[in-house]
């Protein structure tokens, strides 16, 4: 009988995560589970918790996208969120944060990812205090009750889903927000995961033409394999002014249906404007961080009667439908090939100085659970 | 017969314009008219015009708020824009720009306000070349074909049309492009006329509150008398955060659903966004002009999920709606009291002055032709 | 000690009501609550219902539409939906009907109307199993966990509220759906209470103008006092072309932009199509009721390209607006002049006919608690 | 020099279309255009046509379908619909009808489509006033100034256009309307040219399964080349309570996202409705043709709480996107592979009794002119 689990814990911002070792709950909730985690993504906003840039109290267990298998189930769990039947041993995933349902945002502005009652794994728990194991660097994950199950069904690779992460959720929700429109030419500002995801759900909503702008190279062939119809490669083209020139251009002349921002620096949104056509739409995907401001002239807003909008994490029913998106396209998009890089969970200062880094499309943290001494793949 | 029309001419910028005498034209095109200009209304984007902060090429007539009587008609026209006959000497406004129908953002992308073909009377054209009178700042106007020409109800005023001006035409497009929801809570930033118009156009267009940001006290005294549930004084909320918390508590407490910038600095952009509820609607409709950059951190919009929109003039369809509603509603909202200010041609840079400085709520120029020296009312 | 309470219960259809005594829950579910009823509104629906026209199961106690005081609160109920304090003694209403939040359609597809879990208290549930008082006709009323309940401001008078009833809700639900423009001119079918509610809601959503077509003359006469523009009514106009002519005309000329089906007869839905116009919308707000089919040409909306609404029910939030807006509106909108019959528990039997013949604008039931015998106010 | 053009006349119901010389226009008007026609597609409103069902003007040149070569440009026409410069010996398509621009339809309530203006080539000019040849089954076409000219790409071939022909526009404008949601599932009622454009429209629009339902059997197979991810068999299913069950479950048991009539049977309207889940959305796209009333419930929209779309023709961009997207995925929906059937001017009886009898998947006319006697190919 396991009675503990092993945990990459970040004490202080800038530091090494240490290895620590919890308690597993004697006994669940109602409503709540045990999984045993098989693979933890590590996202770039994982490095932005890291070197604290946003406002989090430590320790934590870093890790909100997270796949495991049902190791207990708490009184009165017995279906995942769709309705299936839920049992012990069933490989899962879930949202990586819960709203109430209730709030002002919630129940009268139909606005839950922005409940604030919302805490995510991974980013909002403190691991000192019970159940401790509230993200994904660990060899076990507690879901409290009234979390976001979803049973993975058995042709779909872990590694896709890991390979999207909460990058395809997160552009699915802000790409619903934008209304694609069928035969868009959609610009890309970005190539990471929130970028390539943005590409992927674009070009199955109906644009015509997808142009991603990014860098370094190896994340732009990425996008082409992914059906990017043309790119812009940032070491190329180092001024915003080429940039922009030569997206218009890729565009067809006035400038993109729709531009989509997946980089998180503010002078993108200043320079991603300039690639919209007059009318056209632009989505700031990529802030989720507080980058600081950036000088920005409202008129382009009026002048080219643009619509801007703005979408915060997603909700579950994104995640279902990531989830099937990702088994009927994975030919496609080969979301799988994103996983890059491997770790042991014991290398998790690896993984996320790799993510840091821009080596990897998508580094990974494949645990090991000291009963079962698999061998995870991996190259480091 | 009369055969040169006298106009105020803006011959250089920041200098005084100049009354000159034109040709009136010997025969009209097909399609064109001549108007006898009755009042021009003076637009605070006359006075950026005056002082060179629009890409404009000189000399020109300006006025684009324009009533007065056909005087003459060319082949062809002999209804307006509604299909109603149109004959000699009736009273008539008519849109400021024309766009043309066929390009790619007219016929496309349904964006006619950003047809690269429009001209603006009053703003777009040199009065150096025939046919001149291009402006309402003089005693005749000249038509083009394919003008959008309405002849006005006689139970209209000239009043009316001239203080509402192209304010609310701009205001009606913007709020149609952000929608107003039945029972929204709404924030006007700003008193001047577009402020006064979105205030007109939200409140009957469903909103539950509007309240008014704005000064000097003289304009929000004009927003109560239409209808604003609650004022914000500039002159006594003097910080960007005091004005936020006052607003987003008369809001309710979480801000508003939709915030209306009719201001022009762009720093009120910054402070209208954090107006906002969490998936609010902010509109930028105050920027026809380019006022510069401020320090802005697009992360607001992610993280609000905001909606923001601009809105860049009108269509005629608009104007329609304008009359309309300007006849159907003179009791609710009394436009035509925004006139408070009254000159004759000769005082036209008396009443841009006025403007200037925000003393009247809106300057008009009453022309007087000179072979009917009726008096026309004023006070200066 | 109070331990039973009166209720006029539905046995059999078409039969009269009977009086019977229900015993009080002896303790209250954590979450519940028990209200002591003031009034209950007779709806239209409970006419169908006591015909045997919906699917229900026997026996019922009618009324979908209460108001009452807190007699007694379940462990952890404290806020009401809107997150105010709720106490023993506050005056409150609820939705007849609560969603799961987590089915298909309320969590994936956000039509929580359609929620399959949904029961109406007054409608879905049986009084001979406890906690039998689910209905508003009766002295008490129980109210089931998770009920969305509304503390009701001080000055909104219950008549108001009951006069208003779910007609109001449902009014604001079906024009959120087809979306009022600014400006619209709407033509409203019916003039009983979900009609009227819809011109109250179309007028203050921005309608130009709201014809109402329907009858009898009392009714039309209401119609008046909300701000109809005009009325056409059945009696006089007895021919669906003369009606579709004159609605037509009155819409000045084209048709309508939005038809507001408000009746429940199907033949409505054929000729109210015809008074859009093309590229109109249309709302098929009446047919809660299966009335049967009716000759349809579905040329008429590829033809005319329409768009058509149905709206089932409605949200928390709608109630919410609804008592928000019954409190800002009571001048313009006098819905507590639509209580013109007023009748004791007893004379339940008689407070449907009442409304079965269409004599009242709204009939209510006014409870008289035994312990507490208040001479209630009617006139029959 | 040419100075007459053999076209084929419907000069009464329901009997042979008969072959007649008409002179070529002497002068073209300014902005006209003189076209060698190529190829004329049957579309099955020729059918419709030919039996008399919609109300039309005899004697006419049928053909709304239609590629050419330039032979002639009117004076001031030098460019097409897109701005591209127009040369005689360009190959060239057009749409069928021209909206006016400035009536209220067009400029106030943008539904250029129901324009009262519009009459369509091929179906509302008689051919016995000049410039007579306004039809595709002729050796020439004549375009009227403002027609909206399309020069075709030199690697699309004229076969994909009248493969894809008027269907294709249509099912472009009625799923714009309709708003296809990425991952929405999707049922289309109807295997003909209608159904499979909206097939291919709806799948590159986003939709994550679309089934079709129609028949004979070579259209389920043209339909499953076309993508469709499942097929109904009419002639297998022949009840519709069979398909209802069968596209629900087909569509993951509530029933589909969106359902797109392509068949013009009103029961088909009754039928399709039931398909969809609750809160879905349906279309009635296939009835151009008044094809009488059937019995129909509205409370299915009520309580489905449905949105039903009309769309009717199409939009000059409907055609440019149409364009596009043949060019853009010959691969995955080869339309040219619709043309199954072709036939000498001369056969042009032959080319309707074939569509007529559903054997073709789209027949065409192929022009032979005199002095070019080329040999069509063709199997009949």
């Amino acid at each position: 009988m396991i009675s503990t689990a092993k945990a990459s814990v970040l004490e202080r911002f800038n530091a090494p995560l240490q290895l620590r070792d919890f308690s597993l709950p004697s006994r669940l909730e109602s409503g709540a589970a045990l999984v045993r985690t098989e693979m933890a993504g590590v996202c770039g906003t994982d490095v932005h918790l890291w070197k604290g840039e946003l406002p989090i109290t430590l320790p934590i267990i870093l890790g909100h996208e997270t796949v495991g298998r049902v190791e207990q189930l708490g009184e009165g769990l017995d279906r995942d969120w769709t309705g299936q039947p839920l049992l012990v041993g069933d490989r899962v995933t879930w949202t990586s944060a819960t709203s109430c349902g209730q709030c002002y945002y919630c129940a009268e502005k139909n606005q839950p990812t922005r409940c604030p009652h919302r805490r995510a794994y991974g980013i909002g728990y403190r691991c000192d205090q019970a159940p401790h194991l509230l993200g994904g660097y660990a060899q076990f994950h507690y879901l409290q009750p009234r979390a976001n199950i979803f049973k993975l069904a058995d042709d779909l690779p872990t590694d896709s889903v890991i390979g999207a992460g909460c990058a395809l959720n997160t552009a699915i929700h802000g790409l619903e927000r934008t209304g694609i429109g069928w035969r868009d030419v959609v610009v890309v500002q970005g190539a990471g995961p929130v970028g390539i995801a943005a590409l992927a759900v674009a070009k199955s909503a109906g644009a015509a033409r997808v142009i991603v702008i990014g860098g370094p190279r190896h994340r732009l062939e990425m996008a082409k394999r992914f059906g990017a119809d043309a790119t812009i490669d940032l070491d190329e083209l180092r001024e915003p002014a080429a940039r922009i020139e030569a997206a218009r251009q890729l565009a067809g002349g006035y400038g993109a249906d729709a531009v989509l921002e997946c980089v998180g620096h503010p002078s993108a949104v200043v320079e991603g404007m300039e690639m919209c056509r007059e009318g056209g739409k632009y989505l700031v995907l990529g802030h989720y961080c507080d980058a600081g401001p950036v000088p920005f002239n409202p008129h382009v807003i009026t002048r080219k009667q643009l619509q801007v909008f703005g979408s915060w994490s997603s909700e579950p029913r994104h995640l279902k439908a990531a989830l099937e998106f990702l088994g009927a396209t994975r030919e496609t998009f080969p979301f799988a090939a994103m996983v890059t890089h491997r770790f042991a969970l014991e290398q998790a200062n690896e993984a996320l100085a790799t993510t840091a880094s821009w080596r990897s499309a998508k580094s990974v943290i494949v645990s090991a659970p000291s009963e079962a001494p698999g061998q995870p793949e991996h190259r480091h």
